[in-house]
């Protein structure tokens, strides 16, 4: 134990010291290294491959399950992608140095809010080992040192990555304290970590709900949660029939198990006409209907197969083809739903009623509000942010998808002539 | 105990609730109501007296140090200076609904990145009483519900100024519940607030530095610390003499008891020639000089009187008429000294080199960088923000300082034509 916390305090420390050389970085220093990273990943597919079938083979004996088994493998064709994306994160602006706001102080001198990085990031994750690349360069892009803590499911997967990098990062001249993989699983390793408040900066975790929950309990250190989405699509009187069934069968339907897929689909009353159609398509697509008792009733002589849904089904995240149904009396009784039920992640409303529109897109306090368009589209890639570290569910520092100027705070810079304070 | 819980959950609750109402309420009506608890404050300072007389007289009895009473005391200039604070909040813009970016996604839709409440702060404080209304009615500007936790010390000050905020909310057709004031200073409601991470969104202490650490502690809310500054003022070989005089002068001796002012005068060994007249310039301004060797060997023919400086004094804030004085062989060993024994809050450059002035600014790792200017401007009202509920230490969410805009977040607002995910 005592061993554990003095390698933990070192970590911490060296990486401290090395995020204020990464601060300075300039950029073309940043992208060789990241090219020569791409290079250097496929170079080392095969070293890669067997280090991974080291835990693959862990991980039948532990009779993980086939999707986690799944997560954990490499291919050629997935470090191919994964060098690919290193390659992007070289390409992506620098967001370090930016000038966010110049300010207008009553004494007039030359006030900026220029965007700098945060310090020593501290990323918290379970099985999927390409997160440890992922991770690594957007810290590093943003100037920030990381200090990766995957799961003892990747291990082997996770060290050998950890060397390709340190190899890099020596070979381009930069400290290789920039990038730390802790070299143990132990949770003890996890709760030192979670007290170097001193040293680490902020704590991103990557996973399940339990080791969000863990994390928060336990750390000293700000943590950006990214928990996992209740997304609605609210179907109102004014919307299109065709718009409204084609935006609920993508939000539902196109990637069920990801956190912005819709769970909940709530019509309003008047719109009651339209739900036929729309629970038929949506039980083409394979989808479980869930209904409350109104949307039973209008559903009825459809036919379909129909579950009465609980209370709780519309606070519920599937994850899977199975959709929760209501119908409401207007429109503010779905923002309140929503706001009651939902997990702050994307909501949508269908509409061709802009003034509605209007008062569902500032009444629901969700991350992201859309009008007329999938919830799916919930993420960083497709928000322009070229990359994303996840999607925060916090209010605090970044709220929704996260890219490289979430990963930043700011310094304000002040040039003034000798101004003194009465 | 039992009680406490659930009067500290039914507290929260509520919050959330009109927290809600609030993030959509019109500009005017906030104003409104800014403006006629103005006229409130006035209008009761008698009964405001009354109640602090109370706070008074116990703070006497249980034997509180001057500088605590003198902290507590209400008098009518204070509470007019109270007043005519609500109505500059009254007059500034509102944060809510202001569009802080227009992004470009890759399929073109229509998406913004919009200011909007954070939803419920708690703020926690010590015994100035008119924290209470100062912080009640920078969230209420910003669109937040506020839980006001006072000191036991201020406390029936605390509960007259919450009565006459809760009446004035009410004769505007507010929800009562936007501001709230726990209604008991038992140690076991905070440790229950600082557990409602599903109402309360937001935690901000405002006091000591045990304060702030059994907060950070305790919180599974995220908090916004408000640590002490350690400043230092580093004058460079190219400093204009005059000018590097009067900023360290202003920065130390202004008001040395506040957390900009600067505790650290670091001196480029080049620049030693100037020390004389800056250290006689401080003696005389009643400064203790503590000095590391290299500024002794300077001094020791100016006669004055002089304390060895221990390491720990370069990272010691005095909040007192005492400066630590340092010799550094250059400006980078400045920035490695500042980095590492500093706040990481305010620090300035003395130089006419546009070029060191850059290395440092960079380099220097705090909210705040100077460049020939007094470390006493870095405070929202100096840097425009127009109020101020606070100094961040932190480097998540908030910065430097805080004004009505830190007290918001954003939402992603997508206006889509019924684009789908492929």
């Amino acid at each position: 134990m005592e061993n554990i916390e003095s390698l933990i305090i070192d970590i911490a420390r060296r990486a401290r010291t090395a995020s204020l050389e990464l601060a300075t970085l300039e950029t073309h220093k940043k992208n060789a290294f990241l090219e020569q990273l791409a290079e250097a990943l496929l170079a080392q597919t095969n070293a890669i491959m067997e280090a991974n079938a080291k835990d693959l083979a862990a991980a039948k004996q532990h009779g993980l399950s086939q999707p986690m088994i799944e997560r954990l493998t490499f291919t050629p064709e997935r470090i191919a992608k994964m060098s690919e994306g290193v390659r992007q994160v070289a390409s992506l602006p620098d967001p370090v140095g930016e000038e966010i706001e110049r300010m207008r102080p009553p004494r007039g001198f030359d006030l900026r809010k220029r965007r700098v990085p945060m310090g020593v990031i501290g990323i918290i994750y379970e099985s999927r080992p390409n997160v440890t690349v992922d991770c690594a360069i957007l810290c590093l892009k943003s100037g920030n040192a990381s200090i990766l803590r995957g799961g003892k499911e990747a291990f082997h997967s996770n060290m050998k990555l950890s060397e390709v990098i340190e190899a890099t990062l020596v070979a381009n001249d930069i400290n290789p304290d920039a990038v730390q993989v802790i070299p143990t699983t132990d949770r003890a390793a996890l709760n030192v970590m979670l007290r170097q408040d001193d040293t680490i900066h902020c704590i991103i975790p990557r996973g399940g709900e339990g080791l969000i929950r863990f994390t928060v309990e336990n750390s000293r250190i700000p943590v950006i949660k990214h928990y996992t989405g209740i997304c609605t699509v609210y179907v109102d009187t004014e919307a299109e029939p065709e718009l409204a069934k084609s935006i609920i069968l993508n939000s539902k339907t196109q990637r069920p198990s990801v956190c912005n897929a819709a769970e909940n689909l709530l019509l309003h009353q008047e719109a009651g006409a339209q739900l036929p159609a729309i629970a038929k398509a949506l039980h083409d697509a394979g989808v479980e209907l869930r209904v409350d008792a109104a949307a039973k009733a209008m559903l009825t002589a459809s036919g379909l197969p129909l579950v009465d849904a609980s209370e709780e089904d519309f606070a519920t995240e599937y994850t899977d083809l199975i959709i929760s149904i209501g119908i409401v009396p207007d429109t503010q009784a779905a923002i309140d739903l929503i706001n009651a039920k939902g997990s702050g992640h994307t909501d949508a409303i269908v509409t061709q009623n802009e003034a509605t529109a209007r008062v569902f897109l500032n009444g629901v306090d969700s991350a992201a509000v859309f009008h007329n368009a999938s919830t799916r589209f919930s993420d960083g890639f497709e928000f322009g942010l070229g990359a994303e570290i996840g999607i925060s569910t916090d209010r605090i520092h970044a709220r929704g998808p996260m890219g490289l100027n979430e990963l930043c705070t700011y310094k304000y810079v002040l040039h003034g002539r000798g101004e003194l304070k009465d």
